[in-house]
């Protein structure tokens, strides 16, 4: 089976969840920590090389404050949860502003915890006008000089995207990244993820075709 | 029921249809002429403003060279055909290489035909990294800013991505314009297109919610 390198989450339907089960819209995130524990665990375990969360946008910052400070509170312990891991793990997002939180400084630079292993990437106040923000005038359509001057350089190509919560947009995801990721939706809610989730979109990856635009 | 402002088009698929047809590879490119107008008039028809067409990529020229010709013959053709109906056409793409093909030269500055109306915009030897390759050093994350820098500035937001062919992935289109596009995959080839796709499309579209991140 042909396994992705490179895995985005968009871990979506928090708030949907939260509603449906009768409860206030910021109380589904803190639901959302396990199911990132398990999928960190899966993809460990069949080999995959980078995983990137999408933790919460610029965009996402203009919810109403109970909801940003839940999510925010949500990202810093999934961070803090996934540092007792074995896993090489970066935090990316503009941190030079006050929507970013101080407790995940210390994890903007790469670090090796445990054992290492998978990269894995944490989106925090993530933006795509951050992201591009640094590009610099080269009109050269040099490929590699653009990579190199986005704020996420660290992070690679992303093979395979998966997005919970059945929404069909990349909600702004790593704009150049993603150019050629495939994309797999899953209806349910972020909360009620399953190990079977993951191992059908990798058996639907399995059968696309990689040809670049070739 | 509500229209989007914008569509984006990925016309893929005419490959495998030919081949399915018992037709070597190239034969499909000219079979996706008569669908090109069939959906600018039922964009047309609905009250749709802006529709772009992915015409072909840098990537894609990187194929044999007879589908290189046979896909920008195609394009050619595409353009001049849509140049008798109602629209205010631009042609979009690096026209400083030898890839672009010359007679679509005239169309690279916006210009009304007929009696103009929608803006179709025709994406012709495209690249992300030709799109992107002119931002300027600002780090302002100013959103404005960077969009203006873009070489396709004059190509809005997308609202709809409607991709023919299975594939589920962006493959370079418009990425930052495409930030938010809701995206429908149609599993038909493009040179089986029929009216009820587009519409299947646009149900489905009404559907969604848009919240921006919000």
């Amino acid at each position: 089976m042909r396994i992705p390198n490179h895995i985005g989450v968009i871990p979506d339907g928090n708030r949907r969840w939260s509603v449906n089960k009768g409860f206030s819209k910021e109380k589904g995130y803190n639901s959302g920590l396990l199911p990132g524990l398990m999928l960190f665990q899966l993809c460990q375990k069949v080999g995959v090389k980078e995983l990137t969360y999408y933790g919460f946008t610029t965009d996402n910052t203009k919810r109403p404050k109970v909801q940003r400070e839940a999510f925010t509170k949500a990202c810093v312990e999934a961070v803090e949860m996934l540092s007792h891991e074995n896993a090489d793990l970066l935090v990316v997002g503009n941190n030079k502003s006050p929507m970013f939180p101080k407790e995940l400084l210390p994890y903007t630079t790469r670090k090796t915890f445990g054992k290492g292993g998978m990269k894995v990437n944490f989106l925090v106040n993530y933006g795509w006008e951050w992201d591009l923000g640094n590009l610099m005038e080269n009109d050269s359509n040099n490929r590699k000089l653009i990579t190199n001057c986005l704020k996420t350089n660290d992070i690679s190509r992303v093979d395979l995207i998966i997005r919970w919560g059945g929404r069909r947009r990349l909600s702004g995801f790593l704009p150049v990244q993603s150019i050629y990721s495939d994309f797999y939706v899953i209806d349910d809610y972020w909360p009620e993820f399953n190990k079977n989730h993951f191992y059908e979109a990798l058996n639907w990856y399995n059968s696309q075709d990689i040809t670049l635009g070739g």
